[in-house]
């Protein structure tokens, strides 16, 4: 009876973003839901939070690894939530606990993320991203960033 | 569209235990998912594998924090494997991401694990467990165990 | 010119202790510093401030591991501060940085590293202590305490 | 006779490099210790070595703080070794701690902690570096590196 084991999506990105990287990081999350696949992210607001609604509105799974000790602290689409107590080391547990990661957008935490889940051998896919770092797959839609990265993911 | 936040029982205990004690694990497995909790554990065999395997028989759903950074070292009953690549740190994380502890018989990381949460203002239940600990408290069966953890997590 | 590796000795207790419990504590740190070891603590008030004072007294050499990320938070004794971020996981790193531990009184923080040391193999020696876990060396005077964790670790 | 607090500048970069990068790297190491200040590093080889090397050259202090759990894994010129068993996450540690980083060359795990510097609000200087990142002063030499760190410390 052992069960299938879902794959592990995380979505990084900004604490706070604008409407336009909102969106598409909404259309990440429901993309990874439809695929059948945990969205792993941070927890907290702005791409974290449009990702994580995204996948909730597909009725997909989410977890939230959060930086501080309080539940009450992640978005409301948080189904699981981590509370690390890490401050900024938890983004080497998202980096870690994801099978790939869709960078969208983002800043410095982002690119920290990005370097680390490469260092790690994860793929690592960027949407809309200033950061153009050796290494990662540069792609130009939710679907595409999805599809890739579960296709990277099964050829491992 | 806010969605409920559904309570996180962390269940501690050793990685390798008697077959007493796992059919003792499994029931408060099978008890949290029953309440409609969500099981959180450290992932690998013994007691964690037993309360996941009892927690999977009655459809919940899992987490495991697991020391290492393989997704391969998670027992088979796991749904959401988070990989923390920190050792002995992760049991903070279980500690910290728990609504209420319940122990399960356990050595010395679960001691670890009981004065963590106890520091950190979380009900500690223990089962069949050889430390006794002030702050604790003592139950006699898995039903009772996860009754009482709802109960004295409501009222805070 | 490979130079002699210095012992590191973890002194663990609470951030308030009673003037004799401080007491105490100072003499471990000056024994510490007298047998020219390093002294590793949590470098905040109470038994890890009257340590530290201790150790430079005698002109040791004292490390704290916070659990903050301000430097300021060190208490004026800590010569290198390793600002963790990582709240109560920074147990963790003292337990797995120190040969030896010695446990000045404390309470369930006290506990939980009392637990861990023991899991991880190292002597943990117990002044003063509540808490009397099998598996740990009792002492009764700072001298015996220094000297007893020096011959524990150089026997190993 | 509150003591005065030295400063602590951590040096990142490649656990391998030619030995081009280690001579510069064994320069930067010199100019902290020559200046009063204390090295902190990731204690394993590479940059990180002949920094450590060459601040024991000049009579530095030397801190490491390590990704595993054995003390016998820091390189030999590392006095004081923190052994977080945390793998990635330690990179955390170091730039948290660190009143300011300098990189010499370095990969992915030197990016993360570029950014991560950034972040964490703490002067970043690069030396000799494939990354270019919005944020970091770019330096030549060793002792520029080391002066234009401590001028922007004392800055803050």
């Amino acid at each position: 009876m052992k069960q299938e084991v879902r794959k592990q999506i995380g979505v990084i990105g900004a604490g706070n973003c604008s409407n336009e990287t909102g969106v598409l990081a909404e259309k990440v999350g429901k993309e990874i839901a439809k695929k059948g696949a945990v969205l792993l992210c941070g927890g907290m607001g702005g791409v974290m939070e449009a990702a994580a609604r995204g996948a909730k509105l597909e009725k997909g799974m989410t977890v939230g690894i959060l930086p501080g000790t309080c539940r009450e602290d992640a978005n409301p689409w948080i189904d699981i939530a981590i509370l690390s107590g890490m401050g900024h080391a938890r983004n080497v547990l998202i980096a870690q606990s994801s099978d790939a990661l869709i960078a969208v957008s983002g800043e410095y935490g982002t690119l920290s993320e990005i370097a680390l889940g490469i260092k790690m051998g994860k793929p690592v896919l960027v949407l809309d991203c200033k950061w153009d770092i050796e290494g990662t797959y540069r792609v130009r839609s939710a679907e595409e960033a999805v599809e890739l990265a579960l296709e990277l993911i099964k050829s491992r």
